[in-house]
């Protein structure tokens, strides 16, 4: 009986003309149709059931575990497995692997839950397979792309309606583009300002066609440089490093106390370049409307009227916070991004798209044609395709899902849930002022704070009389906050990231702290408290004033 | 009563912090459950019903009118449809709009059908919403990329298992990285190159670091080109732009009577740059495994030698043509790719993913360290995240779809699959070759052909005696072919796609020809016939020989 069935299974599994032509057909019968609607029904709730189950971030099972399950490099002939059991596979053996970024205790990054529509939405895009490089190979949903760009347009720029009647869906200019995420969409952005910056003159044909050499030479220059504050994103200097302007001229302003760019050093950096008369050159000054450290707001308003007064593009990586304008209750803390040149945001963060999904926004309608594409088979001139001005090529019409996110939620629904972040952080920071064994780092401008484990006897100490001991208890303080940020991962009921932060007014002093971002609707007060409980309760077992610090598991190289 | 209802509706649309997180919970009871299945039974049915109403490629609503549909920017305040709603109406009123990709009439791009399972695994992976960017968001996501990465590597490169085993899982190396469509994975293969190229020396910290102009200064150099031949695709001469060296030094090398690169041409393009003794410097060689044009593949082997001769990073753009390794009948045609430095190859071309999927793959498992970014709370060096090495930041987790259908359809399924299309598109030639008002232009080499329209009497017309008459002739020809194709897209049964060719023993004459890519397992002789029957038919009754050109109803300007 085994070995019949054993015999059977391989017998369906080889690959097979006819079979292989069927995946392509939708079937019209009922068995097969229920078949099929039954594999979703798996998916949307035999993964649910996972998530459930598993309240916390991801199962035991060590990455080393892991590493030798995944370490065939070989492809079957035929067939392996029956659709059923690969669906099977992935729910009971896979996904219990996956990390639960759905947990309203997993808030550590910018990861979080979806609404459930969204995966409906992700499916309707895979199923029409549309390429909206092109209309040929996408029509309506070209459309639908540049209709969602002139509506969040419109909320960062308010423009008048004359502005987006005229731009919306014109084919001579583009308000911005989707991107597969925030950091393609910096580069875009940056790319586009290098080539504004150094574009076409006197015979001249730009930096795009003749490379930065013969750009320097021709504007008489020795270095570009963008500035930014030291807490900019990594895709900033990696934007420097492809963009050949070298990242090491990726300047990093320092910040103030409150995490924002320090305008005097600003200012300073801005008037020791000046002196080079035009030797160095601003590509773009850089403000960041939430550090994805701490989640701080630079002073945009301000910066736009520095970048202004020198001329120099000025664009806000607003990747995490720019869906704040949202919210009529805190679109204030965003106040000035109206004046950038150049603003991203990504719809897989605050927008709630799943992955990934970034976007690059751009007051000057024309800005784009400084980075247009044509080809023979595609792409012509004036044609409405979109790939003309777009860093990828190929790309899936992501769009459809924030308009139809937009439309099911509403202007306030997002707010809601933008609001929710916000207010609960806040409390959140109080609760840990309260906790005598914690100090809250950065408060929360938005939804992001940072804090440690801080035992108040260890306070007494640091704040005692023998300044001998002091780096002996700053660094016992950076390790116990980086073994009980891992401890607790490990335990896997609860996620918070961690991070090293200098501090203003503590020179030399790199202080690691843990990071938590809320954006899930279902992260309450009660559960943060858990939290906080949890991290005091591994430090009181593992750390204890006289206790051995753990052995050393080789956390840090696995995660 | 209809007031009432009106009212009913109302009352529920206004956005509520209650039903707005239960969007976020996954319902229990079976009511709402089996409305969520429901859903996806219209996605998956509803679509494909509009799919087979509608054998053709779009439905006949002009641009002009579907721009006027879409033309409002503004976001509504509360919810403005249910979800039930949203998804009905983008059935019913946005799909008809789209093109039917998945036609087996559509052989003019590269998108067609995929199999339905595909949509299946993209739900998965939105279901699921994991981050690959970091360990940390993904966990076992990132150990099956990396497996993944590992299959497709081994396919190319053939190398020991004692080297896959060494590579597979190790935090040190990278075999390549997924990445959002071919213009990136492109572009990240020369981003590594130029970096590999400039890299550091003597004081000097290498490109990524110092930028362009400093590179050129530590290595004595005045120019950095890339040679390609000139059926390049556009997305090189973007990475050239974009990469800081200048598109225009992205050089266009000729081609041979069969659209592969000319090596005579090449060499002497080679032996030019040698004579400037180093100020103008090759940063890679591209050869091509299927053209975008025309589908021809560069000499594979002798590029390798001649990169290897003058130790340049060899570059092999297979976004087409690469899953032809995959068939044992035709893996011949790509040999020499395993000598390549660096190789490129889309996910949603000829590996039948959904949108948008690209990869790219090194034969040094080292060289990505050119491109390492670190970052104080994530991609910490040493750590397992992929988010280390890669162009992009945030990442869907793609590389489980690709892992998922090898398993389903084993190495075999995809071969039939690519030699049905190659053997199609042989088959397709010599029906075209047997037409008398039609003329094959560029014979299959894979699945893509071209050829025009070229009626008997223009061909004797063309050999006739009047030199005078022959540029004439030639416009004329180029026009029906032009008109004839925007024709038959309009008419919404079939899609073939144009381009221009310049022809090898032609010179000074550009010619449009009609592009057929043959990759949809539907797609018999039967149905290419048909195709070539209505385009004799709409050019008898459009330009028979004495007939008027049809009225410019503007379709160039709006495709």
């Amino acid at each position: 009986m085994q070995q019949e069935n054993t015999h059977e299974r391989n017998k369906e599994l080889v690959a097979d003309w006819q079979a292989l032509m069927r995946t392509f057909i939708c079937p019209d019968n009922d068995v097969s149709q229920s078949r099929l609607v039954k594999y979703m029904q798996q998916i949307l709730f035999g993964l649910q059931d996972f998530l459930k189950k598993h309240v916390g971030i991801t199962e035991e099972t060590s990455l080393k575990d892991l590493v030798k399950a995944y370490s065939d490099s070989h492809i079957n002939e035929n067939p392996e497995k029956k659709l059923t059991d690969v669906i099977t596979d992935l729910i009971e053996d896979v996904a219990p692997h996956a990390v639960n970024v759905a947990s309203p205790y997993f808030v550590g990054h910018m990861t979080s839950a979806i609404p459930f529509f969204m995966v409906h939405l992700k499916t309707i895009v895979a199923a029409l397979n549309q390429n909206v490089v092109k209309l040929e190979t996408s029509k309506v949903f070209s459309v639908v792309e540049r209709q969602v760009l002139a509506k969040i347009h419109r909320l960062i720029y308010r423009k008048s309606d004359d502005f987006y009647i005229r731009h919306i869906q014109s084919t001579d200019t583009a308000l911005g583009c989707f991107t597969e995420d925030g950091t393609l969409a910096n580069i875009t952005a940056l790319w586009v300002a290098r080539n504004a910056a150094l574009a076409p003159k006197n015979g001249f044909d730009g930096v795009e066609s003749e490379g930065i050499p013969a750009a320097f030479q021709a504007y008489g220059m020795e270095r570009a440089v963008i500035l930014v504050s030291r807490l900019g994103h990594f895709s900033l200097k990696k934007a420097g490093g492809l963009l050949g302007i070298g990242n090491r001229n990726v300047l990093a302003v320092d910040v103030d106390h409150n995490n924002r760019i320090d305008l005097k050093c600003l200012n300073k950096t801005i008037r020791e370049i000046n002196k080079t008369e035009g030797k160095t050159r601003i590509i773009a000054i850089i403000g960041i409307a939430g550090t994805t450290e701490t989640g701080s707001i630079d002073p945009l308003r301000q910066l736009g009227e520095i970048c202004a007064e020198h001329g120099v593009h000025y664009h806000v990586d607003a990747v995490w916070g720019g869906p704040t304008v949202l919210s009529d209750k805190y679109k204030h803390l965003l106040k000035g991004i109206e004046l950038a040149d150049s603003v991203t945001i990504d719809g897989h963060k605050q927008f709630y798209m799943p992955m990934s999904c970034g976007m690059v926004y751009f007051k000057d309608p024309k800005i784009m044609d400084t980075v247009i594409y044509h080809a023979n088979y595609v792409n012509r001139p004036g044609s409405v395709d979109l790939g003309i001005k777009s860093l990828a090529g190929s790309r899936e019409a992501n769009s459809i899902i924030l308009d139809c996110a937009l439309k099911i939620m509403g202007r306030r629904g997002y707010a809601l849930l933008l609001e929710h972040g916000i207010e609960t952080a806040r409390e959140f920071a109080r609760e840990i002022q309260q906790r005598p064994d914690f100090e809250l780092i950065t408060p929360p401008e938005l939804n992001i704070l940072t804090y440690r484990l801080f035992p108040s006897h260890l306070k007494k100490k640091l704040s005692g009389k023998d300044p001998a001991r002091i780096p002996h208890i700053r660094e016992r303080l950076n390790e116990i906050n980086r073994r009980v940020q891992i401890l607790q991962r490990e335990r896997g009921k609860s996620f918070v990231s961690r991070t090293t932060l200098k501090m203003d007014g503590r020179p030399g002093e790199d202080i690691v702290v843990l990071r938590c971002v809320i954006m899930n609707p279902m992260t309450s007060m009660k559960i943060l408290r858990e939290v906080l409980d949890e991290q005091e309760e591994i430090y009181r077992n593992f750390f204890g004033e006289f206790a051995f610090l753990p052995e050393n598991r080789g956390y840090e190289s696995s995660f």
